[in-house]
């Protein structure tokens, strides 16, 4: 298979989204041009986005709902659960371990580990927070698939280090701070403030171009 | 100025931090090179995305620290303090109320709105949440420049529409859901589990690949 674009499969992440709504809502077809509308992109991106992947739907026919759902949770991986550990027990951290979106995408918090004697031990939705230093001996004897991490900076490479010696290739950061990883690792970095400052540039370029 | 994509901009956010890390550090100059690898990227890149916005540094002695970190900080519109209303006090809203990664990049927190009477009026970080029904005549009077939106999908655009009419250019959205916005408006859609999606789908095709 070439090389995706990240942009592409997202693009693909958020048809699915549309296709599992149409398949709840019982239609059979959907036209690119009804997928491009609500993906907030053009017939033409979506049909380019699905060519990567084989042939779908028939011409002047559109897509059949239930088979393309079903051909892009197997090109996105999604038709399996990922048990996935989290790293850090501050108010992110929180917030992600109750964010309902994961396990209804098939993503299982099942560990969660923070540095601070605080709050190693509480009860954190039916999960005890564990203490970081026993990562291995929890990670050994229940594997996960991914992490994601919500640590400190000056903490995230040392912890992303040792994940990568357990043998986990997939890790969410959230710490503010570009990790090194070997090759067969892949890491998406989310950094919240960093989004906020695309849109301050927005703001700044039309303001300048208004005036 | 020409149009420049996002990922550019994110990469000049990106650098910027080393930039002010080095000042910090008291620095005086920087190669691409050094900037590259701390941004996970090529000198090469470095330099096409600095030229997009004009001549910085001399061939050969590297790029001054303080004077790119301040061009950065122009280019980026960071030079000035935004103000930023929260829509929606659950879990994810709690937890970007008490980030201090926006307040440290300019990013100021000046009004938390939600729609369950239960919320309204708690104390968090020293804002009262107000109910959302309040949104017009809070804002009116104290006008925002950007909306972090962590409402429920089936009500964001709602939200979206009431923002707009109140002169809002620049929303940050949670909400599982794409926004349609009038073209003078910006918005950034953060999509947590399609985070992980894009290493569901980098899992399924190392796997692929491997086998």
């Amino acid at each position: 298979m070439r090389r995706v674009a990240e942009s592409t499969v997202r693009r693909l992440s958020v048809y699915l989204r549309h296709l599992e709504e149409f398949e709840h809502q019982g239609l059979g077809t959907v036209s690119s041009g009804a997928l491009a509308s609500l993906g907030g992109t053009t017939s033409a991106q979506v049909r380019k986005d699905l060519s990567f992947f084989g042939s779908f739907g028939k011409r002047g026919l559109g897509y059949p709902v239930p088979e393309l759902a079903e051909q892009l949770r197997e090109i996105l991986g999604l038709k399996r659960r990922y048990r996935v550990a989290l790293v850090g027990a501050g108010k992110i951290g929180s917030a992600l371990a109750q964010y309902r979106g994961f396990r209804q995408r098939g993503f299982d918090i099942v560990a969660i580990f923070d540095a601070d004697a605080s709050k190693v031990g509480h009860q954190w939705n039916g999960l005890t927070v564990l203490d970081v230093a026993a990562l291995e001996e929890e990670l050994v004897r229940h594997p996960i698939d991914m992490a994601v991490l919500v640590t400190p900076a000056e903490v995230a490479q040392a912890v992303t280090n040792r994940l990568i010696q357990l043998g986990v290739k997939a890790i969410l950061n959230f710490a503010p701070v570009q990790l090194a990883v070997p090759d067969d690792v892949v890491v998406k970095t989310v950094n919240l403030a960093l989004e906020l400052e695309t849109l301050s540039y927005a703001l700044a370029h039309r303001s300048a171009e208004a005036s």
